[in-house]
């Protein structure tokens, strides 16, 4: 098998942002490799992308395991030759800052910033010795700044970005495009379907993120010519309060 | 003559980025005019459309003169129905802080920020009614943070973010795309080339902003699903020390 | 007459903020030069600080002009040896983008920045020979960033911050201290009583910023050592929702 | 015993930030009570504390370890009545990205951020209470952005900054006084002497901070009034190049 692979890590739902990232770059004609938590998810994103002709591989990775994640590396590249890593795992909830316990402050840092170094870490290690490919992350208004009830998640959050910036600072005169999307908004996805889709309805056309519109951003990213790269975008629905 | 209309204030030399975008909006189909305020150079950077099928014609346009921003709109409506409004108008020089006089600080607020008030009325003025189109803005990293020697132009960069910013968050909710594009590097065009070839040449293959490539970003900007669209985007070549 | 001596900028009604800076900073012991546009507003602040014994004396001056600004600083300079200059100018109202005219969007810049370049440079032009003193300006969280109706305001305060970065760091190492004070929050000042009592009354106890309370923290500023200055620093309310 | 107290974490050298933040809130009349992981050094900060007339007594603490945070904070209570909380923990070290192993990248997180949590949770749980005190902490310029060499230390202040922001959004409003205190420079503290005594030489005279300036700020702001209190501010030495 030969071709151009993304890597995707983060995917769950159909519905949801990996998915939808994932067949963006099928659909422009790179074979995927789905890498979450969860076999039957990854089985029904993947068959998003086979049904309409992409070309999609499968694998279970908890990003906070260096190992799974090497692993998942390693079945994109008999995929064909790697050229883009995506970084879209991450959680969240309303916790007020006395109710957090160590361990789920710790929790929140494990999975939104610790997974993006070991990601970033392989990534670079296999994009490096051939010069060129991009390595995008996942980011939340939260990376920008604290809020009452979130500190765990910004915390986080914040976590990722720095350590992003640093590695598109070092990286990128390497040739590595390092890129971090800033999702200022609620995704229309299935999260947010699950728990608040009466949130959702109030919102109303366009009030949340279309999964499929994000990843027309991290695509065209990935396209940029390295003469003008953007490291930091954000995205917001149009009527969002900011 | 009918269709969809781009007008982009700020077009000097053909090699530059006003006429680069004009290129890019041209060749995705739209028709386009190009106000500046050389007359020489606008035709030429016409004709750099025209000869490839596309659809321009030229405005002169002092963008600290309300009225000539009237005129250029006008101009632009009679090309079709108007969607896009790029202002790429500005201008830069090293000066010392206590070399400044009033008069050259003013002109440089006249001419970054105080035209994009203008052209931002304006063309708010003739989108709104129909609830939608782009209003794109030229920034640049003194739009950011402030630097010695560069009081003047850092000041005017921020003046007009800032006042973008807020058009943002007015406009956005009602259909209008308003976003700020900050450059952060030197770009390859006319004004570089004349003015400091031998540093371009130290920079090397990709060290210098392509116009053209910056015009993609422009364009992507554009064609985003009102779902997830981008306020604000840096941009820079892969080598840049930031 | 002898005495260290600093000179205020934007003196007005006696509960305001200018009054309180040049109160605290008499109150220290400097000769105090309060700068304003009404005399009578000048006198009655004036009279707070000679009545409890401190140096103070006034001079009209529109900040907008540099003749009246230079003036002042003569005036000030007659008290003794000037130390610290204050920049306190400046107005604010709300106004939909599509309401401002580019006279009164002009306006907001002019008091709000050019002012504060003409203070700025003069200042430099007689601290710099003796390679020590503080020049402090009154930001705002417009400073930082748009909102919706403040376009005129925000890029007026942005263009004065960046001015003053670029001064920061052109002057800093040559000796001379110029500061960014970020006031987020209504001010319990002379404006805000006349204009919304009502509002000030919903804040209750210490949840608007007290005057005093502001030039403390100017004060503190001033008083720096050399090893660790801060550029900016924000001030609000502690109930303040930010 | 009674009196007002303040608890110090990040106590070192003598010569370095924890004790002169020690020092000062002594010399301002409060108990300290000094925090830190080798007993010998705090025992000699805690002298120059007690020679000089104030009261200190000391703690031996891991931060990374709840329980011995928990402990420090009872031994400060024993000291009358806290009212100023100081986290002064971290470390630094210039690593290449590809050379962080996962555990020195979290060891980073554990002491820049997760510590922090420890002593900001058991801050607000003994000082909410009584509705008023200052929880103050340590930062850097690598709280801010990332650098090349640097994700580590960049992703960890700035996980701890978001999460004090968070903190400061949330108990600001019941009273408590939360401050981050951006460092941007060389501490002219026992660890530079140690490792780069030639580059301090080299900065000459005020050109590292004196950690006794830098406890001149923290102090100002644990006086602030609440209706004029910082969240943020910057040091730097006045010829920092940043």
């Amino acid at each position: 098998m030969s071709g151009k692979v993304a890597i995707i890590f983060g995917v769950g739902a159909v519905q949801g942002l990996g998915a939808a990232l994932a067949r963006k770059f099928a659909k422009e004609g790179m074979n995927v490799l789905l890498a979450g938590r969860t076999q039957e998810k990854l089985d029904k994103a993947a068959e998003s992308i086979t049904e309409g002709g992409g070309k999609a591989a499968t694998a279970i990775a908890d990003v906070t395991r260096p190992d799974e994640v090497a692993r998942a590396f390693d079945a994109a590249e008999k995929l064909g030759e790697l050229e883009a890593v995506l970084y879209n795992a991450g959680n969240n909830a309303i916790i007020p800052f006395m109710e957090l316990t160590p361990e789920r402050f710790e929790e929140f840092w494990r999975v939104g910033c610790l997974g993006g170094f070991h990601v970033g870490q392989e990534a670079v290690r296999r994009l490096l010795p051939r010069g060129h490919g991009s390595i995008l992350f996942t980011g939340a208004s939260g990376s920008l700044r604290g809020k009452a009830n979130f500190a765990h998640f910004a915390s986080a959050k914040a976590a990722l970005r720095n350590m992003v910036q640093s590695m598109a600072r070092e990286f990128g005169p390497q040739g590595l495009h390092i890129g971090h999307v800033v999702i200022d908004g609620v995704i229309n996805g299935e999260m947010a379907r699950s728990r608040f889709q009466a949130y959702l309805d109030k919102l109303g056309d366009d009030g949340a993120l279309e999964p499929d519109a994000i990843a027309e951003a991290f695509w065209a990213l990935h396209e940029q010519p390295r003469s003008a790269w953007t490291h930091e975008l954000d995205l917001r629905p149009f009527k969002e309060n900011w």
